[in-house]
Formats: structure tokens, C-alpha cells, sequence
């Protein structure tokens, strides 16, 4: 039967079981978002191409039309629309503001790479307040709702947006190199970034350490034995404005670098050893709330619910257990 | 500001003092519908326009394409999706099927008419349970939704969609003048329809029975002037099903039609006298679920739930209070 009536590729019914563990995470979670100040917002599933959609990292998302014309999006980010209610409705109030949104984004899939079309996600914004504070404070809320949620063997993989840029533009490489070498790195093509690293004809040295440093990856002690060249103090910030709690969370990670175009400083993404592919990120995006008429430097994440109900699941089918660490 | 970067019109942003207020709105209606037994599904916004989009009666739906070049339809209608997963995933399962789901929908807007594009819905849908039981049964669990959110001038106007059809073809209606004659019903413009019906040549008492009928609208004893050539025995078995608590909460409407193709027996919308539109509405739809491959009788709701906060609201600010009839 389903075989005759399928939905498409990339979405899917949830059924009522699921649907009650659903709501308990969501519940849980905008407890956490709660707690910690974020007034929860709702914002248009369609919006106007001209206003938002050539925000939201391109590519991939619905154009529908309607029958005056108009070209929409389907939404297909939730940072997006918050910036321009946080520049619009909120153009006078004193920052910072603090925004929780739950919504399904909608995003073009390839065919047969299990990608999802309609994701539900939870997210928080902070916008006025700069690094490395306010990285801390969403972090420490992101921490807290994993926690609500009750997922145990998370980590919060940190890099830097800036920092292999900056790195390329020290030693002299030109705007359509970094470019393609920035694709590769996105793509976590190390082969590619590699290659095309090669190919600037730099000494060894340097070749040595653009090839090296997106590969350095741990605690924060990889932090100290970094060369000079590579700025790492940013991250050393977040690093020290955080919790102890927190920050044992945290994995250093110099080549991760988000794939949307608005990130501008720290970045992160959230893994579980029960989980696949990561399960939400986030990062600084201090120049798109600007674009909707206020300046103001920013920072939020967002975390895929179906993905962490899964991990959730997998934890406690203890699969891939971290022994002794965490006695339940 | 805003000005410079608009939402399209008929959809909003929702800041989170009044988001606070919709969630306890909707926790408190989930609650109500668990207790009756209504377990929460979710379906994709999106769906193929060849599975449900010949069943959303029709019209302003969004349509929208993906990069495989499929049709595909936003959500426009919570009872089609459901009815498609009572179909498909409890293809063996015994009835009734009882699921109830939280959601927004999608439809086209007419220009300067204040209609919204995107509605935030709650409803429900019993799946294998004949009138007026069934239909009995969705009323109660809407009365102590309503009931659970606080709601308390609401009223139920209930309506037969076959009384009127079936009247017309009792006095040899053809059927290309009873569709416009139908057509007029649904747009309530009684006008046209006394226009058509006199056009009809019938005699003056037949005349006089179609025309007054679908003004008959009160308490169930206008149910006995009725004639007898106008069926009223599904609107009395309803009534007969009910509590007395439910029935004190019905108007009899029989020149209520609602305009979704899909409806085959009784009909209801929901009143209130601080909302200038209805709350919502439902009906049976006994032939759709077939249209899935499982022929079963049905009937469901929905309540707007945007309308039904600006309702509570009104209420509590005592606009157009039934003195006496409900202590504060």
C-alpha cells in the first residue's frame, strides 16, 4: 500500500510512539532554552526570495510561486528568518536578544544519499553579543539542552571559520586560490585541499603547514604546539570562558569549517559515538543581522531532533558504550 | 524596517510572549486529545501531488518542484495526510484508528482579504467508526479541547452535507443545477441560491421548502417543524449520541455545507462570539480513506489555533460577555 501512496524520498510519517519521545525532547529541551533566557520564536515557513533567500548558504532550497507573482522559499534554515526579526521587530531593544525557534527546514536531496528533505530542528540565536562570551553562553546552552534531552556521550567539535583563511591570506595566497581550496576544505576533501595546496608552489614549510593544519584535531593542549602563523586565539578564548563542564566537551578541531557562507568566526558541530553524522552545529555569524538593517555581532546553533532521538535510542541500547565513564 | 524586509501576506512572525501562550494553548488541547485516546502523528509538509493533491478539494495549494522534477504539494489540509497513513501504515490494524496532529498549512490568499496563507492547526481524525457514534465521539473530544484551552462561549453549529443534496434530488433536481445550486450553499449566498431555486419552475410550496431550509438554524427542536421530506433522522441520532454537556453546545444548522469536497454526512464549525470567524470545523468523510487503498468511514476536526488564542483573549477581556451564564 505505502508503495502506491509513498511520500517523497527524504521525508517521512511519525507515527505515534515516536511522535510521544519526540515531543518529550522537544519538551525537555525547550525547558533548557527556557531556562537560560531564549524566548521561543515562530517565523514563516514561506518567505520571500528577495528578503531571505539569498541568505541562507544557497542551493538546495524550494522556490514556490504565488498567484501574484511572487517568487517564495521554503525555509531552509531557521538563523536566517531570526536575524531579520531580531533587525526588524527588534531594531530598538537593547541587546543582547536572546531567540529559541522548533521548526522543520526544508533542503534538496541528491538521489540515494539518504539525505532528508524535512528536518525538524531546535536552535537558539544570540544577537549582540560578541565572542567570546557569547560563544561560551550558547555553548554552555547547547550543553544544557543535550543534557535536558538526556544524551550522555556527546562531544562539541570547535574550529574556526577565520582561521584557515587568515592562515592562506599570511602566506600570500590570492582570493581564487583560497576559494578552491576553501571548497576542498568544506568538503572535507583532504585529498583535493592537498593537491591544490601543492600546486601554490609554496616552500615546504609552508606547504608543510597548510597541509598539516586542517588534520589537527583534539583537546585543547594541540592548541599549544600550533606555529605561529596560525591564529589560534580565538579559540583559546572560547576555551577559557567556559566551564569546566563544558569545555570537557569540547574537541579543537582546525579544520572544520561549517558550510554556509554566513560564519564568520567559531564554529561547531555536535557528535555521539551513537550517532552517524553530526547532529546540529552552529557558529558566529556576525555580519548577516546587519544585512537586515542592525549590526550586531552573533552567534547560534541548531540541532537535528530526529538525529538526536536517535543517538538518544542508541545510548541506551548501549551501542558503542564509552566503559566506566559514564555509570548510568 | 520591517517594511524593507516583509513576511509575505497572511503569514506572521509570532514573538515569544504570544508563543508562550499558543504552546500552553496546545499542550493543553495534546492533553485533551491523549486522555480520548488520540495518539499524535506528523506528516511531511510536502507531499507528491499525485497521491494527495486531487483530495485537498481543491485550490489554492501550493505546488512546488524538485530538482528530480516531481510535483510535489505543500501541506494544505491535515484529514488528507491522515487518511493516507490510516491507509498505508495500518493497512492490517484493527478499527477505530484514533490519531490527532499539530501543524501548520499552507493556502493561496486572495489579495486585501485578510486570509492567512500559513494557519497553525490542531485536529483529530477517528478512522473505522460509523455515525453517529463517531461523529458523537469527535464532538466530545472537541468540546473538552475547547474546554481544556479555557475556551467558554463557544458554540458547535452542526450541519447535515447529504440533508440538502438529497432533498434536492427528492424533488428531481438534475444534477448540473443542483452543483450550482450546492455551489451557492457553500459560498452562503442565499441570494443566488433562491435565484436558482426559482429558476427551477417547481411549485410554490416546493419552492417555499428549498428556499427556507437552509435558513432553519437553532436548538434540535427546529429539527421537529421540519418537512418530512427533508431528512433530519443523521442530525437527531447525533444528538441522541452525545452528553448533555456537548448537545447544550449545539446550534442545528441545515444550510451548513463546508466547502471541501470530501465531506458525506455531518458537518460542524466552531463559534465563538469574541472571534468574527469560525474556529475551525470538521466533519465525516467516509469515501476518502478508500481513495488509499482502505475503504473505512471517518471523521475529524480541526481548530485554528491562532483564532482560537485571539478568541480566549477576547473572552478574558469580557468582549460581547453572556451576562450571568458563566461567572468569571
Amino acid at each position: 500500500m505505502t508503495a502506491m501512496h509513498p511520500t517523497p524520498s527524504g521525508t517521512r510519517d511519525v507515527l505515534p510512539d515516536e511522535m510521544r519521545e519526540l515531543r518529550a525532547i522537544t519538551d525537555a529541551i525547550r525547558g533548557a532554552f527556557e531556562d537560560a533566557g531564549y524566548g521561543e520564536v515562530w517565523t514563516p515557513a514561506i518567505e520571500f526570495e528577495h528578503v531571505v533567500g539569498r541568505m541562507d548558504g544557497g542551493g538546495g532550497g524550494y522556490r514556490l510561486f504565488d498567484d501574484h507573482g511572487s517568487v517564495l522559499r521554503l525555509r531552509s534554515d531557521l538563523t536566517v528568518p531570526i536575524a531579520r526579526v531580531a533587525a526588524t521587530r527588534y531594531a530598538k531593544t537593547e541587546p543582547p536578544l536572546r531567540f529559541s525557534s522548533f521548526a522543520h527546514v526544508y533542503r534538496g536531496v541528491k538521489p540515494g544519499r539518504g539525505q532528508m528533505r524535512e528536518t525538524l530542528q531546535a536552535g537558539v540565536e544570540l544577537i549582540g553579543a560578541q565572542g567570546p562570551d557569547g560563544t561560551a553562553e550558547v555553548l554552555t546552552v547547547l550543553c544544557a539542552a543535550l543534557d535536558a534531552a538526556g544524551l550522555r556521550e556527546y562531544r562539541i567539535g570547535l574550529g574556526d571559520a577565520g582561521l584557515y583563511p587568515a592562515l592562506l591570506a599570511s602566506v600570500g595566497v590570492d582570493a581564487q586560490r583560497t576559494a578552491a581550496i576553501l571548497d576542498a576544505l568544506v568538503a572535507r576533501d583532504l585529498v583535493r585541499l592537498s593537491v591544490d595546496v601543492h600546486a601554490l608552489g609554496l616552500d615546504a614549510t609552508t606547504t608543510g603547514l597548510l597541509t598539516s593544519v586542517p588534520l589537527l584535531r583534539g583537546g585543547v593542549e594541540i592548541l599549544d604546539g600550533v606555529d605561529d602563523r596560525v591564529d589560534t586565539g580565538r579559540l583559546r578564548a572560547v576555551h577559557g570562558a567556559v566551564s569546566g563542564a563544558v569545555a570537557d566537551r569540547l574537541i579543537f578541531d582546525l579544520g572544520l569549517v561549517r558550510d554556509l557562507d554566513y560564519y564568520t568566526g567559531a564554529v561547531f558541530e555536535i557528535y555521539d559515538p551513537a550517532a552517524g553524522m553530526p547532529l546540529g552545529g552552529g557558529g558566529r555569524y556576525d555580519d548577516l543581522v546587519g544585512q537586515f538593517g542592525r549590526d550586531l555581532p552573533a552567534v547560534g546553533f541548531s540541532v537535528d531532533l530526529n538525529g538526536l532521538h536517535i543517538a538518544l535510542a542508541g545510548e541506551q541500547r548501549g551501542e558503542r558504550p564509552r566503559a566506566q565513564e559514564n555509570p548510568a
